[in-house]
């Protein structure tokens, strides 16, 4: 997966298949002095979904970027697209959500501050303080809200209104353990990324570690999911698994699965922030 | 994973865990002029259940082989084991069941033809014709034993008793697709290898890869298990998985998934016949 | 990666990036009424190369099949293009070249019986005469040319001679053993795949695997490339690794080298039939 | 790999095979009460060479842990092994030097801060202040030791001097950059691990990641090994590896191989205190 280059605009286009889309998309973006930098598509012969995604430069473009989306909107119409224009400048706010455990917090901030990703984080937000020293060390606003069974849909309106008020466009739950209301996926209006730190399907719920230690399995692994109603059911970014043995206690399964956790939700982050990732059915496409 | 070398017995051993058996067992060999060439052992903490392999030289024994588990038993008593006694010189008689398709059979006749498998393969039982040829290609009786759901307790008889009269060991399902009965795995008396096309415990049942294309899982995997009554919650001897992505269809995931039981069943069957697999509550211990 | 769909073509393009690249060449198949089924480029930022590869269904197309790759032949002189035109109902013609291992040999025809692989295999060539057996099994004319130091330039040149009087398309080198001189090479004139059995460029040159087990890593591989002049040298297709342990012998790394190399090889004559394959400079781009 | 047990003991051997190592070493054990929790050893056929780790409980141990060693002489004398005595209470003490990249670092002290490692890190050294900042947070003693051509042989002096007054027992080169002299081995005493981003024998050297590249290969790695003189020739503790394509440009390759780099380095850190590998010849054994 390359590093989206410099000063370039991303299109991402989901349509019913017809003839003609992909020489009509790039004949757009010729007309308007774009180099196309990489292009990728799929056509789902089932559900004859037709997905795409392009990427041009911006230099030489004979349009301001801003009005790229509008006076593509036409095409849309036509074919009937659902589409995105994003812009690489653009630095995804990512609103980061987190409970107790700071291990995927932690690289994702290390990897922030180097610049692998090419985000900001406005806000942390966790209903525990025992990952306020990151904040603290990469000088990023902590926002404590804890939760009760009694108090959960109240906390819920805080978070979501703590998001919103830091214009997050992503959400990422950094191992926060805690269950999203259909209320409060409703109401946040941006993408949410989980991390499940099993092979989903397998292992469904509570436990997953040790789950997996009982059924004896020889590979565990962990999953990457936009976040739904129905949870554990949302469309799968990655996942990645690890061998395990015998002589592997339900503390190593859970030790092996945290370096799975981080990498899974670094990469499914990545994607998504690169625009390469879209949703269609209970699906995704990952454009690599 | 070794080759079991030439000229060795192996010793398998369960009990539970007390000080003192590796030295007593390790001394009972010594006695007898064994040079133990490979020893592993495993206690389970939570179970308090102690297995273990150990591994001698035959070169300089003073003790027949034969006689070698007799002489054991007093030592076994006195720990409450069970255990085996094998002799690397002795090939394990294979009966293998297959139905139509044909991949995993072929597999483990050409690793058996280069003798890459210490094993006999005394005879193929099948529902169809369609493995036919490969039997007659390598020289091996063939047996078609015809199944529908009103014949299948007779069908399932004539299974024991051709397996029992060509004296098999193990019998490995080769993609056999039968569910075996309780009753079956009661009289056959010997293990039983299957392979199922999941990474189990996900996507239990039928069409396994259907399942996987739906939910947009980014790996599949392959199981190699012990058939128990409980149909795919038998002992999990060896897993393994590979990448798959949007553009991959059904037929993508079952071809790609036919390599991975090619290989995870050969590498069970492997682990089986070097005497490496204990089984113990609904889990296995390998020694690799 | 998918199955190259029924009754399309592809088309693969290499040339420098310019403006427009995408939008001409979409538009051209637009123009003769094709439905683009799927699209993938490359551009080379180091090198300024543009490397594409698009399909699409021959269905409602208003040229036939065989004038396409002259109808396109104007474009392709504008953007100074070296470009391929493939019709998916082609089956290419595969000679391979066998020495006295059969496993990749064994492999390749399975995958070709069951249609894993659309290709004709018009004949078999080996030094020895270990793999007639498999020759005669699948029906393949079996040519055994030996070889000696001193008669290798003619035996070279009845190799060459039997592949051009079999049209062969692509040559498949499944553990041939020997090395092609260049004069072969630009006789030849159609691509040549071969397995090499290490994880290149680590371990080249003669037994590989007791160098890698003389150096005690702890990962093996395989690796598929064209042949070139420079032996070991040439583009790599595919490669992939597994792990071996103080336990294995070098007999171990060879028989799990098997396996490597028979995956590793089928995945490469995939890519290559399916087209997804293009050579620039001493690399591929694989366009999954 | 399993945790290692609270209160216990590891003794690790090696020397020539001769029969009844096994026996003697385990009713050592048992004469003085011990119950053996883990056992584990490996024969060399081809060099003789017999290898043991045998792990038992303290619990019940009728002799102090201190006076094992000695005790254990008199065997040691007859086989002439070499061999060393481990309590798990023990804390390896790790100095760690590093250079301007800080992953390595970070990711170690993040696993020592959730007691992952059961290590004391008593100093990190570096030739640049970029680190302090990790140093500080995890509040361990930092040494800048700038070094230039010229310097080489002093600043070595006192890094060596440095890591010994603070008793360092196991030196860990997270990304350090400088090659270690013949006579810093010497003088140090003590194991040293070193990091090195390709997937060793591959890419030897300098700029790693831009070879793999440039070469095209499909999969990059990382090795973790003990420095000797012979720059990247020391015994391979611990190799993985991560897939690469087209679309990867170098940037890229060195982002994936800070991840495969972290965990390399830390499985084989944590294989070393854990007393799992026994260095023998040019290679290593390690028991998982």
């Amino acid at each position: 997966m390359a590093a989206t280059r410099k000063d370039s605009v991303v299109i991402l286009i989901h349509c019913k298949d017809r003839k003609g889309i992909v020489a009509r998309v790039s004949g757009f973006i010729h007309d308007f002095g774009g180099n196309i930098l990489d292009s990728d598509h799929h056509t789902d012969e089932e559900t004859n979904d037709f997905l795409m995604r392009m990427e041009f430069a911006t230099e030489g473009l004979q349009i301001p970027p801003d009005e790229i989306s509008a006076a593509f909107a036409p095409i849309a119409k036509v074919f009937e697209m659902r589409y995105e224009v994003h812009h690489s400048s653009h630095r995804t706010r990512v609103g980061m959500l987190v409970s107790k455990q700071d291990h995927c917090l932690a690289d994702l901030l290390q990897r922030h501050r180097r610049d692998e990703l090419h985000i900001d984080i406005p806000v942390i937000i966790s209903n525990h303080d025992t990952c306020a020293e990151w904040a603290h060390l990469f000088k990023i606003p902590f926002v404590i809200l804890p939760v009760t069974k009694e108090t959960k849909p109240q906390q819920e309106q805080q978070v979501v209104s703590t998001l919103k008020s830091h214009r997050a466009e992503l959400v990422v739950m950094a191992r926060y353990m805690q269950i999203l209301s259909a209320d409060f996926l409703a109401q946040i209006g941006c993408p949410v990324i989980n991390i499940h730190h099993s092979f989903l399907p397998a292992f469904i719920g509570a436990n997953p570690y040790r789950q997996a230690y009982e059924r004896g399995v020889k590979i565990i692994g962990a999953t990457a999911h936009y976040a739904t109603q129905d949870l554990d059911e949302g469309p799968i970014i990655e996942q990645d698994v690890i061998r395990v043995g015998h002589r592997d206690t339900v503390d190593d399964l859970v030790r092996k699965g945290r370096d799975l956790e981080e990498i899974v939700l670094a990469r499914a982050v990545r994607r998504h922030i690169e625009h390469r990732v879209l949703v269609y059915g209970k699906k995704t496409v990952v454009f690599d």
